[in-house]
């Protein structure tokens, strides 16, 4: 008889180690998370990320990344990017995915493929200021996993559930998040 | 004498006449918008953007876009995109320098460059399960502007508060939103 491994590319063991080395390291888990951004014009930009601060020096992605970001032409602008709010549901969907990856490699169950599909619903006399009972954000966000794995449905349930609880995304979108805006 | 007028490329007059128009029709103003979620390996995964709701019925965007995201080297991954948490970033400067524009262009304000830098701080003690008091989430976010405009500091800085008053991510970011995951 084989034993056959999980393998969904996830090094669980590296992310164990470090959990374990930064039990005794507080400061080299203070992370600093950055992005640029250019305004181009109308309601055009491009917000660029590249570097960002995590165990007690400057940190650099391999490449540089730039997003473009608009509005669509049914608010008369150019849609030269995907809107500001559809970058939520970006890092939203992403954030789990990864999770359900490394729960999944943690608990040795073998991923085939997850896909996701996410909606937010948003009512826009928020933004455009018709009525001030109307939130600016979304009202509310889905998102719905379909996955198949070497797994129950059970299982596979309480791996969505474990990467949900451990989610950065799902933290700042479900609970509120202190933003200072300051013009120099 | 002649007199210039200040164009940032946004069509306020759309705006406001969409406002006007939406005030009489709350069902044309409830949006949803959509991304699907593909797992690649490891933590990479790649979101796709195309279609959305609103104005009732089905609306695309010009073009369909696709963002990879992954965690870094340090983390033991690929770093094949950035990773979830920088997409809220990319999301929230997008978001006010669009509202930045809009503002202006309705006071009359020509604005000449408007940048930002956004500073997310982040404790991964919290996603590392290492400490149950510490959150999965940014603890703060800070965003600087730097705005060259027709237009005194104060007047500035009074464009910058109306764009975060009426902004969808400056919303989802500091206050809570409903977000139900579901496996099908």
């Amino acid at each position: 008889m084989t034993m056959m491994t999980a393998n969904n590319g996830v090094n669980v063991q590296a992310l164990l180690d470090a959990r374990e080395a930064l039990k005794g390291a507080p400061e080299a888990a203070k992370f600093t998370w950055r992005a640029s951004c250019k305004w181009q014009n109308g309601t055009h930009s491009s917000t660029n990320v590249e570097g960002f601060f995590g165990l007690g020096e400057e940190q650099k992605h391999k490449t540089e990344s730039s997003f473009s970001a608009d509005h669509p032409e049914i608010f008369a602008s150019e849609d030269k990017g995907i809107t500001p709010v559809e970058y939520l549901l970006v890092g939203l969907a992403s954030c789990l995915t990864a999770g359900v990856a490394a729960v999944a490699q943690n608990r040795g169950i073998q991923l085939r493929s997850v896909e996701s599909k996410v909606a937010g619903k948003m009512d826009i006399r928020g933004i455009l200021g018709i009525d001030s009972d109307v939130r600016n954000g979304y009202d509310d966000i889905k998102v719905t996993f379909t996955i198949d794995a070497d797994a129950s449905k059970a299982d596979i349930e309480a791996i969505v559930a474990q990467s949900q609880k451990r989610s950065a995304v799902y933290d700042v979108i479900t609970n509120p998040v202190n933003v200072t805006v300051e013009v120099v």
